[in-house]
């Protein structure tokens, strides 16, 4: 088993302080702040909104208690280490529940190329793109936490044809966790709902997807599992790494950027069995996170607390920094090498894949899962 | 106010005994089987299974749970009539919390008249369609029970342009409601894991859904509300108008259907403003209920009690059986009359629309929403 750690000299540390739940070895379902490599109960802080291990109430509760809670998270971690527990005994479960997930398409690089290779000899890009961020509904139910095993999928790979997916593929995405419900959220106040990111791997079946997909879009080519990081980074935590999206043409007025934006400059990393095969930014993202969530809310439909919704693959534009095999391999047609000189055209049994994530100085933890046989 | 009832003379008997819950005249959430103009609270059968007035746990218990409670059900209601509380006073709500929702495509008669109508110049059929049931996620979160108001969405109905929907459509639909957990379910095991149906409208806003719907598909088009009928008719009452479905290529070896088979025939109705505009037949579906739900568990997915999945527009075979506007006026060509002369091409402001369904004598109830302003 290769075991991956985050980044050398990168921690948890008290400008950061991400959420989540964990099973203490007492096997009681525990809700956590972490810091270094240990965490802090959060029944220290509030005992009753925590009282149940798990994050939805203080997710509910909206921003003036998250600001509250992480205020307080940090004084009892500074004023008494002793509180602390060490992770290493504990598990890392999924700290809310996931009401409707969606993923969306907001990296130019990836639609483009993925447009090339899907689509051919038609428009990469299509018509909407530059106009909406593009997005469909996944499957809630098969989120499940970074560590989980993903067993290779079976489907209908053409016509009359059933069996295990053949090329198996990851998408590293940048996921966002809704607190306080509400609709026709303007991009001003996605902050006032939106608690904080974590890091998602959107596994994907290209060939089971691609003979599925139309005409109603992706469906069990992605449903078979979802994984996502257990740690959250509050949006407090990530006030420094602003940046404005470049878009051309404007955005209707509802989807205009405001003043700070919010775009995030985050760097994620892609392992394949602990070689480092893409540094994909999300800085250079077309559609902000707040741009998302009043596209997805400006029909009238509400979030509730607990809803994810998920940036698509995040793809640079270098060809070497896409976020799948889709593009590093242009469809399976260039292998990408690891380390010890394995070439993977697609994912194999046994490949262990990581994708870690950064702010700056500033660690957003990990998402990985092991792929096991069908 | 137009008020609609069922159909004359069909009513809900002990044959039928569907489930729901509603809001009691005290404000209290109860539990209740349906019977006729009233409704048994089911404390009266299990005082534990239905404590908090909602179906969950009963859902989740499984089949024999099912048998038993049904069992028990008709012997209360024949030894003490005494017991039932009239309706009238009585408010329906959703008697679940809704999971996962997926919906199918599963007409051919609607997958080929949508496709000539959105995709004209292709093959109206996809290649995929005879051989998999076509499916989406749709949004959980926006699944409201029959007569919660539908506001009028507004959404991109072209490149730069916001506003209100001009083309409001509904969609009649089956949709049929998890209660026992499970993966990769034999079409011969569905009825282990599918408790019961009920009629769906899947409210579509087609302006808004062609622009925005490639290449993910459907979004925000949809997603704005998706009414459901209060009563969950089980499969048990629905044993005598099983039928076979009609497939040709055979299906791959998991997806086909056993004896007794899961096509249903059920017969629905749509009336727009009191004025019957058709009746969708249910029996000519092509794939069965058995064999999307085999499907959606194939790539080793599980479905949760709760989730609901639809069958997608009820389409006849003759034009005026179809199961959407869409269809009925070849996308606003050509209008529909209703019974005072009033013509629609798509819905308006103060529109009602009602979906019916019976299975022989046995009436499934309704589906009913009013759309109002944006």
């Amino acid at each position: 088993m290769v075991v991956v750690r985050p980044r050398a000299g990168m921690t948890f540390g008290l400008d950061n302080l991400p959420y989540g739940s964990v099973i203490a070895p007492d096997r009681r379902r525990v809700a956590v702040v972490r810091f270094g490599d240990a965490a802090l109960d959060l029944r220290h802080v509030d005992g009753t909104l925590f009282a149940d291990g798990r994050l939805d109430a203080f997710l509910a509760a909206g921003p003036d208690a998250w600001g509250e809670v992480r205020g307080a998270t940090a004084a009892v971690i500074e004023s008494d280490t002793q509180l602390l527990l060490p992770l290493s005994d504990a598990e890392p479960v999924l700290g809310f529940a996931v009401a409707d997930y969606v993923d969306f398409y907001a990296s130019e690089q990836h639609a483009v190329t993925a447009g090339r290779i899907l689509r051919p000899g038609t428009d990469p890009l299509p018509e909407n793109w530059r106009h909406l961020p593009v997005g469909y509904h996944g499957r809630a139910g098969s989120v499940v936490v970074s560590g989980a095993p993903v067993r290779r999928p079976a489907g209908m790979l053409g016509p009359g044809s059933f069996g295990p997916t053949r090329r198996l593929d990851f998408e590293a995405e940048v996921a966002f966790v809704v607190g306080r419900p509400g609709t026709e959220i303007a991009v001003a106040d996605a902050d006032e709902h939106v608690f904080g990111v974590c890091l998602l791997n959107d596994w994907s079946a290209r060939d089971i997807q691609r003979f599925e997909a139309r005409p109603l879009g992706p469906f069990l080519g992605k449903s078979f599992a979802t994984s996502v990081s257990p740690w959250i980074t509050p949006l407090a935590a990530l006030t420094d790494v602003r940046v404005a999206p470049q878009q051309d043409p404007a955005p209707v007025s509802h989807l205009q950027e405001t003043d700070p934006p919010h775009g995030l400059r985050l760097a994620l990393e892609v392992r394949i069995n602990g070689a480092v095969i893409s540094r994909p930014g999300f800085a250079g993202m077309y559609w902000t996170y707040a741009q998302m969530l009043a596209h997805l809310t400006s029909n009238g439909s509400a979030v509730r607390t607990g809803d994810v919704f998920a940036s698509g693959t995040v793809s640079g534009p270098g060809a070497a920094d896409a976020g799948c095999l889709l593009e590093l391999t242009r469809d399976g047609a260039e292998p990408v090498v690891l380390d010890d000189g394995d070439r993977r055209t697609w994912l194999e049994d046994g490949d262990e894949v990581v994708i870690s994530g950064a702010a700056g100085a500033l660690t957003l933890g990990e998402v990985w899962g092991r792929i096991g046989q069908e």
